[in-house]
């Protein structure tokens, strides 16, 4: 099966590209910018062909250039900027077209190619106000979204469900935790390095990380999260049409910044008295409860493998091996 | 004070543009279609002046056409698509870029001009799943929205509220309950001429009117939200950022028919047993729960003026007087 991936060459579409790819699937990314030529390289080993498209998901001639040469079993619509407040500001009219009008277009391509199934990439942001409940965030937690990000990825998994409702598309949301991983660099739509990322650049070089508090989040590793985006487009017939994908677990950057100050022995870090004296920084006043995952967990039988420890040592991994190869 | 009203032309909006004039405040339409000659005879008798400008909120140069000869003090922005199923199938992407980025152009002008306030006409729809509960309808429930109407007109709601509060622009959001009244008329964009409206037309006609049910709903006459809009335009300082507006009472439409028959000797109704026989459209599948206009009241002191009789009495007045002057 051909799966077209929007936004492949981003965080999440690029862990979702070398998974599939890895399955024996070919695949085709429309996106923005280009995939890093490293990521090219190590993907070229893979079962699975890649195709890439640089294009503009909001731009119908981008899409038609797709469907004159592939034949898309699925889409997995990740292509969307991730401002920071500075960029809504600055941005405002962009983000709403890239992130609901651009879903649009991918919802109008779903459609005239038949796909099989579209699944809609959203986020735990679209909580907002309502994500700091004690205990988990379940997905029948009442969606209150704040900032502009949080506001268009709710208004694209409105978009998507009613559009599968008009056009009998099959449809499905994930709504995904804070991500990190393998492949992170910076594409200019994403405002956001992740924390462990920005920490580990400062271990490499042997700094000191000011934290602007511990960061207890359930922060999913890029590799769960290609692999519950593969369980959601491979189930039958899924229960929901709404699911959280998260780690199931939650640790803090302190243990994050515990493990690389026994990885690399002239790191330091601490915990900053005052926020404003932070040079990490975690993209949101506040930590935002862990997602519950109970029901990919029992729909879909999902697992994630990658605790804090395995993330961390595949992660240092995959820096070391790239750092050696190339410019990050 | 001058006042931006867009879609001056549409049912809403028409209501507001006569009591701002009738209240000797200058008012300028941005709106997709012409007002109707009737409507703008019966206007040019007012104390404020009406300036009207045919145009489309997406557009950047309507609005600076605007700008160009008028220094605007307040905007309330009513344009809108309002679809029915069909034309959410047809028109999708127009209807997500009028409703939201219609909605970003106007607070784009809003703080280019630096108006005081901006008032966005939000609808009861956003509630949609959630419309349903025992009793009223709070601001505090849940919105869930269904339709793609209620999508975009919550994702307008949220832009709007993040946009001021990035641009310390002062926003407000109404949620208006099912309008009817005074001015309606075809104007293109709305699929739905009211029920009130429908059976009236048909009663002057001496028909027969076949509702799909009874029809409990709280319905709102077109002077009462317009008036609920203006206590929004001038309280100093609203408590809140989201108003439900209602009428604060049920009747359904078998009472209004009541009155429609003796009225109209010739006219009559029932009820239908299979609702696919009906004559009349609600443009809902159910009748949602009444608004809960507490906090309207409380904040601003807002008092719906027309009950069942009084619009009753003021429509079948208005309808006269207009069908005598020309055609409706």
């Amino acid at each position: 099966m051909t799966v077209l991936v929007t936004g492949g060459s981003g965080l999440v579409g690029i862990n979702l590209v070398e998974r599939l790819l890895s399955q024996g699937n070919d695949v085709v990314s429309l996106s923005a910018t280009p995939m890093p030529s490293w990521a090219e390289r190590a993907f070229a080993s893979l079962a699975g062909r890649l195709h890439m498209y640089t294009g503009d998901v909001r731009n119908l001639l981008d899409w038609d250039a797709v469907a004159k040469r592939h034949d898309i079993g699925s889409i997995v619509h990740c292509a969307a900027i991730t401002p920071k407040e500075q960029r809504e500001q600055r941005d405002f009219h962009r983000i709403v077209e890239v992130n609901v009008l651009g879903t649009v277009q991918a919802l109008d391509a779903a459609r005239r190619w038949h796909v099989r199934r579209f699944i809609y990439c959203s986020s735990g942001a679209v909580y907002g106000a309502n994500a700091f409940p004690v205990g988990e965030i379940a997905e029948a937690v009442c969606p209150r979204p704040q900032t502009l990000y949080a506001v268009t990825k709710h208004a694209g998994e409105g978009a998507a469900l009613r559009y599968g409702e008009l056009w009998n598309l099959d449809v499905v949301v994930a709504r995904l935790g804070t991500v990190f991983g393998r492949w992170e660099h910076d594409t200019g739509v994403r405002d956001m390095l992740s924390a462990p990322m920005q920490t580990a650049a400062i271990a490499e070089s042997g700094g000191l990380a000011v934290l602007p508090r511990e960061g207890l989040r359930d922060w999913i590793y890029g590799p769960d999260v290609a692999r519950a985006l593969v369980a959601l487009l491979e189930v039958p017939k899924p229960k929901w049409e709404v699911y959280n994908v998260g780690p199931g677990a939650v640790w803090s950057m302190v243990d994050w910044c515990e493990l690389l100050r026994s990885r690399f022995p002239e790191f330091s870090y601490r915990v900053a008295q005052d926020e404003s004296t932070a040079n990490v920084d975690f993209h949101a006043p506040r930590d935002r409860s862990p997602l519950c995952i109970a029901r990919i967990r029992e729909d879909l039988g999902f697992q994630p493998e990658y605790g804090l420890q395995r993330a961390f040592d595949d992660f240092i991994d995959w820096r070391r091996s790239t750092l050696e190869t190339s410019l990050v």
